[in-house]
Parts: C-alpha cells; structure tokens; sequence
C-alpha cells in the first residue's frame, strides 16, 4: 500500500475539491483525510488531503505528471505531494540550553519523530556530552561578530552535505543572518520564549516580569529576516502570579518551550503546516 | 443568495466526497466549507459542507429531492440539508439558578444566537422576574414525584404548541423522564456542573472538594436515560487549589457553566454537531 | 461577630508578621486568612490578613487607631483596613457592546458581587433598555472632540454625587483623560481585548487576525496616562486556528473579556488587589 | 547563611501564627516564605515557612529542639523542619515507556532537581540503554504473579540499602503492594493517564475514546491501596477533538503525563506538599 498526502494551495475556484476528489476516486485512492481552507480576504484556497493506494501497480512520479498535466495547470495550482515513507534530513542548532533539545531527542528515540537528525551544530561546547549520549554527531562552530559570515559559510556547507531539509533552533542563541534564511525559506524553526507579538527580542522573561503580565508563552514560528516576526505555527501559555521571580519564569517556560517547539517539529515534519502571506495554515 | 448547510453519514466509501463536491457544482453551488471524519472503528464516514448558491432561480426542495436521488440512495446516506435562513425554536429549562440563564438571554437579546425562544419552562417562580424583563413568556410548572407524569405531560404540549425544535435545560434541577426524550432525541442539551464521566449524578462539587481534585470542569451533553452519560458536545475545565472550599468550587464552577453551556448550544444552532453511537462529531 | 480585612504594604524588614499576627492575638482575633508577599527587587513587602472578632464590644475605629500607633508608625506601613460589611459604590461606563455588561449585571443581580452600582453612564443610547430593565438609573452623555472636558466634567461631578469608589469601563470605547484618572488613581478598571502588551490600542482582533497568532486573549487592568500600559488585574487566553475569520476572533473574545472584566472586578471589590510600580499583587 | 523549611499542621487554634513568627524573630531568622491553610470541615491548621539565619553559630538541631519544647507540644503539632542543603534519594520505577524517564532525567541532568536518583528499577531491560546514557544504575527485577512477593522483596532491599526516600513510578505498568506503600506512606509517585477520578484503572485512553470526551487529562497522586484513589498532587488537562483516534490520544497524553509527573516531582523535592485525610495541600 503507498500513501501520499497533497498540499495545494492556489486562487480559490469553483470545483476544485471536486476535480481533486475525482482525481483521486479515478485513480482508486481513498482518501482517508479531507481538509480545505479559503483565505477570503486573499482569495486562497488551501487544501490537505491523504489517500491510500492499494495497488501494488501504483506509480508516484506517474501519479504526480498527471496531477500536473490534469489538475494543476488547469486550476493554476502550486502543489506538493509527499510519500509517507519518505523521511527527511532535520538539523538542530543549539548553544547552551538542554531542555529543548533533550526533549527532541527523547521523542526522537521513541520513533516519535518521523525524521532523521544527521547532525547537531552548535557555538558552544556544553551540549556536547548529550549530542554523543545520543550518538548524534555534533559540530562546534563558534561564532562572534568577528567570524559570522564564516561560521554561517560553514554551516551552510555542512548542511549541504548532509541533504538537510530543515532547521530547528532548539534555543539557539544566535541570530541567524539572511544567507542561511534565504537557501530554507520557511524551513527554519525557531522556538520564542514570549507570547509574542509581545516582548520581541532579548530576555523576553524579563520584559514580563517587568510588565506584571499574568500569563507567560513560547511561540515557534519560522525564522524570517524580520526579528520574531516570522509566521507563527504554535504557541502556549500558562498562568503565573506576582509570587514568581524571574527564575520562576525561566523555570516554568522552559516547559512551555519544550513542547511547543516540539510541536512545531511534529507538524512541520507531518506535512499539516502551510505558510503564505507571513501566516500559517495549520491542518489538523 | 441562497446559503444552506448539508450534513451526511453513511458507511465509508470510496467517492463520497467526489460525488458530493461534484454534485454541488454541477449546480453552480460555491462550496465554502467542507469538513469530514471517518470513523475507522465503526466504519462511518460523516460529512458537513456549506454551500452557496448565487442563482435566483435556486430551489431548495427540488435541490433536496435530487440529492435524494441522485446521491443519497446510491451511498445509503442519512443526510440533512438545511438553510441558512431557518431559524429554530428553542426552549429553556431552568429551576433556580440564574447564570446560565443570564448567560444564553444576553446572547439571544444581542443576536449572537441565530433562535427563537418562544417561552421558558420552570418548576420554580424564582426566575420569572429575569424572564419578564427579558419579555420572554414563562411557564411555571411545579414538579413533585407526585405529579411528575402530568408535569411532564404539560411540559410537551407546550412544547407542541409552540413548536419547539430543541430543548436547552439551564441548571434545570430535576430528572427528565423517557417520555419527554423519546420525543425529543439528542435535542435536549444539559449542562453537568462536572468533567463527566468523573462525578456523575448529585452534588458533583461535593465530590470534587472530597476528592481534592486540582481541576474542575462542566460538560454539556444530549441527555439520554442513562444519567449523565448521554453524548458529550462541550467541556472546560478551570484550575484550583486545596484553598478553594466547596463555595469558592460553586462559584468558580459558574462560569465554567454558563460558557460550556452557551458554547454547546451555538454548536447546535450552528448545525455542527453530528451524533452516532453515544458520541458527537463536532464540525469546526 | 466583627470581619476585617487588613492590607499592608513597607520596606521589607524581620518582624512585621509576628507583630501583626501578635496584634490580632491580642485582640482576641482569630484569622482566617493570611498571605504575604516581598518583592525582592524593590524590598517590598504585602501583606493580606483576614481576621473575625466575637466579641460584641469590637470597635473598629478604635482598632484602627492603636494598629496605627502601635504597628503603623514602627514599621513605616501604607495600610487599609476594611470591614467586611461594608460595601463600596460601582459606577459602570459602556458604549455599546452589551456583553460585559450583561455579565456584570446577571452577577449584580444575583448577589455574586457584594457592590452597589448606582449608575450608568454612556456616550450612547443603544444600551438604555438594558439598564431599564435592570432598574439601574442611566445617564446619557454624548462624548466628541470638541466637548470632551466639558463631559468629563459632567460625568465627575455625577460621580461625585453618588460617592462612587471605583468606575468599571466595560467596553466603553473612550479614552479617558487625566482629569478623571488623577481622581481615580488605580480605582478604574479598563478590560482590553488583547493579551497585553501584544497589540496594544484600537482593532486588536485585527491585529491578532494579521499577524497570525494562535491565541487571542484578553487583559484587565487599571487604567493609567498611558494607553493600556496600567498595572494588570487579570489575563485569560484562548486558542484560535488560521479558520478563525475576524468576526470569529471578535465572538470568541467577548467570552474572554467578560470573564476577564468580572473576575477583576471580583478581585477589587473582595480587596484582593495591591498596587504598586505600576504592578498588581493578587491575593488568593 | 542556612535557609530552613517548616512544615506544620494541627488542631486549628489561635496564635499558632503569632507564636511561629515570634519564634523566628527570637532566633533572629529573616521569614522568606509564609503561607497557611485551614481546612474548615476538619478544623485543621497547615502552615509552611522558609527561612534564612544568617549568623554563623545557627544550630539546626538546637532550633529543632527548642522548637519542639516551646511550640510543637504547646500546640500538638506535627511538625517537620529541613535544612535546604539537604538532599534526598529518588528511586525511579519504569516499565517499557521511556517518555517520562526522559523527561525526568533531562531535569535531573540540567540541575533543575534537586535531588539524587541513585538507581532505576525496572521489570524489563527496554529502557536499560537510556539508564546507561545518563549513567545511572539500572536494576532489573522481572515480576510475575508468582514471583511478585519474591520480587517486591528485592526491591524494598535495593531501595533500604541506598537509603530512598521516595519513589518515583514513571509509567511503571505493576501494582505495587501494601508490602512497599507501607514502608513509604505518602512517598511513592505514581502518573495515571486519565482526569481522576475519571477513567481509573487500565487503559484509560481506550475508556476516554469509548466515552467521546472532548479533553483528556492526566494525574499525579500519591499511591495508596486503593487503586488510582490516593491523594491528588497535580492534574492537567488537553482538549481533543472527535478526530483523535485511540494512538493520538496516547501521543497527546505523553506531554501531559511527562510535565505532570515531574512537576509533582519538584513540588514533593521543594517540600510542598502535605497530605492529610487523602487529600494534598500544595503550597506555592
């Protein structure tokens, strides 16, 4: 049995679900998972669909020309079909902090994660232990404002050699520059420990404690040139009182950030995000 | 404009989806939502879909008949379509608390609930006064274990007369009989003042300050005879602590109620609440 | 028998609580409640203290007069000493929205908030028939940019009139000056409907709708000069999904924000609430 | 500088505040934390206190002494008081599920514990590599029906000779019997996957699908004979919608049940918890 899922997403029409549902019945798939969305404002129709195939006859690439040729040009569609036995090539940034990534790494372990991690980068050598308890390989690139298109130059490279599809900065402390962001558009995730839009940028628990907010958040979203202002795809907050000091704050978001962040990781690697229009579609 | 609603279940096959989304727009229908679930347990697929229909000429009932035809009989469907345009009949239950009644009449009086309420029902005279303010017909009907049948008995020929799609019981303190819910099936929403199945039956926030629970919850849900455990639509819960007393619970435990209580009802208003087998799909 | 509630606030120093709980022990108090707070930053200390009195002969002037002398002058406190039984004057300013004013006054009505609210004061008409039927007396003051002072003078000297403690805004749509604040400093409670300091001033839900939060949330504070930068009361959050359209965004958040308003002002009126540096301390 | 714990509870009297405080002020102690509770129904008062001495000469066992004799017999108070030097041995029991193990040792590692973990016991050898990675000895104890007695033996030997203090069951799939919860009241943490009282007993996420609840939860509790009865630490909830299948619940239910555990973890470690009447109060 194959089973694929398909993202499209294009001006909003009549009779696309149809012509795709049609699509899918001629070519005997079931299809065990539906949903659309339209952007009113904008006009856009995003749609995620998963179907199974039977037949050991059934053909991808043959399947996907035929999508093209059939459905795509026709609707102007931009399209992407997956496998699920594809698995892809996630690469972690890290500088000091362990939570996230012992969370990542914990779930990754336990077949959670439908993904490879080939390698670890960091600018710090402290991580280091977990990285090898892991058996991961671990590259130290230390970087100052000195050596930074240099250390990003050999990020890079390594990234490329290792097939890597997307990045995930389990708190790295670094900002990253726009030469890496531009070769993974929207393939960067980053983990912000603030509900943001509020408290962008530096020490966002103290900004909060300063505020006296009664609730703290984490937000992952894709890294964008624009700091902290990428699209968002998850967020969570919990309810805090006077009584917690800032190192009360930092303790109880290190739980937020996990899971958010490995959320993110979860449906980015599912297929179920879409970005458009510096927002996300996020299918359920 | 003609905007309706279709709701469908039936066994899972193959080109459903296809065959509805095809149907719709062979009749100029602009699907702007669509939403399915399978139940791979039991083998159902449901389906709720929005359509508009920009024709003047468009005809509901002969819409409906060739759905009927065309589509329903060669898929075993049980199916539903209505128009945005209906506006149902609710009635409202209650004894002597007042919040959740305060909470759905604000509603119905700004608009946000697209009903009708011809009239309440009480077996107490406490609740008249909010009633007539709002000028909203009240029925008071004492109910004893004396004189239940014949209570109820008066109960549904008002609710005939008045032609009553659906019934809401508002913190109404007593038991419905099978007499009144064979009439009316997964039309009478109650709202338990717990996080079922914990706490079933009397008293649930006794139970929970007994139990040191650190969370407490409400559930609303179509009532069938067996109690509390009819198909759940709606829950919150909020947290607490060893301080809270059984009052602080009861207070707290309000606006858990009224929320979930009011929430459940626009669900079912909104048409998108399906039920099979003692459980509900819930339609975004 | 005789309730008070005491709230102190000082320089942090070794003794106070030994001394204040001495104090009521002398007086043959029994306290049932006690919290203390000390920030750590600013060396502050809070205290909350909730004492019963049998005896007949309780004299609260009295009492007040040696805790000064005896405790107040030592320790250099601020304090506030209030009996339980005395309740303070409410005056509400709405524009109109009707949701959190339905709450406030279904909460009114039913005892839940020991207050009274003397009044109502709007810039429109539109909600007059609710305050009729609620039997509160409503005054009509149309605000515009050009007799702005002169309606503030109005509504201060009804203010004034009718000894209120403290003004709720529930959704009154005006920025209040300063004339009016420096009246009322920390005793006007505004409910925005952001999670501040996320999409501060007008159209938060469109704020929140562009940039593509997950969660919307809701945040009541005292007003201050600066536009929704007062110390915060309460916060509450809920999650939303890229299917939200503006309009769900706004339906949603008037559930947060009526929940949200009434337990601020619950808090206020219970003297829950210690301001100071532009921060809250909340008493459980 | 030593910093000390108290933890109190006894008939609810007055002046117990007064005379503690005064206590500390003799001894020259800065109060850092002070917080009470009565339990009304019962009568009982609970009182938890940090603070800090700073003298040199501060004799811990001299405190508790003249503690004993002045206060705790003058009240009839049961009374426990801990350096915050201190610390204690956490056994950790698992079966097959590594997902809270991680989760517990990632905190252990980062320092955020504190505590030691001297040793994991376990009736399979699955998570015998994860134990090896972070280093800590792993004894395995298969149990069977016939051999539980034998078993428990082993086990209360392993825990005697490494001096534990308390245990932790992280997902460990056995009853443990009287024989152990005997020998550590109020000392072994166990995580139910389900909101308890609801869904008790095995495979609560099957019970949680059958039912069609719209949120699941999950609980910490100190374990008592009676199954999934003792008392409540910490609970925490996750909505779910109709769309999760029994393996999406289980998924969603690891985040729940990991962050739930360990934060019950850290409230026993921090000594805030006392339990009484199979209830806990949790201080802050």
């Amino acid at each position: 049995m194959t089973k694929i899922t398909i993202l499209i997403h294009c001006k909003d029409q009549s009779g696309i679900i149809a012509a795709v549902t049609n699509f899918i019945a001629l070519n005997n798939g079931n299809i065990v998972y539906i949903d659309q969305h339209v952007d009113r404002e904008q006009d856009i129709f995003f749609m995620r669909l998963e179907s199974e195939f039977n037949q050991n006859s059934f053909d991808l690439d043959a399947f996907k020309k035929v999508f093209e040729n059939l459905l795509a040009i026709k609707f102007n569609m931009k399209w992407r079909i997956y496998s699920s036995e594809e698995k892809i090539n996630m690469a972690l940034f890290v500088s000091k902090y362990d939570h996230c990534l012992f969370d990542i790494l914990g779930r990754y372990v336990s077949g959670e994660l439908h993904v490879n991690i080939p390698l670890i980068i960091s600018n710090h050598l402290d991580l280091k232990p977990i990285a090898d308890s892991f058996k991961i390989p671990f590259y130290h690139i230390p970087v100052s404002n000195a050596n930074k298109a240099e250390a990003e130059a050999k990020q890079l490279k390594i990234l490329k050699e290792h097939n890597i599809h997307f990045v995930v900065l389990a708190r790295y402390m670094q900002i990253i520059s726009k030469r890496i962001i531009e070769k993974y558009p929207n393939k960067i995730i980053n983990i912000h420990h603030s509900f943001l839009p509020a408290f962008v940028g530096a020490k966002p628990y103290h900004s909060a404690f300063k505020r006296g907010v009664k609730i703290i958040g984490a937000t992952s979203h894709y890294i964008t040139e624009e700091l902290d202002a990428g699209p968002i795809i998850e967020q969570d907050v919990a309810h805090i009182s006077h009584a917690y000091t800032i190192e009360n704050l930092i303790a109880k978001g290190r739980d937020l950030e996990k899971i958010v962040l490995s959320t993110a990781i979860k449906l980015h690697i599912d297929r179920k995000v879409m970005v458009y229009n510096n927002k996300t579609v996020i299918f359920s």
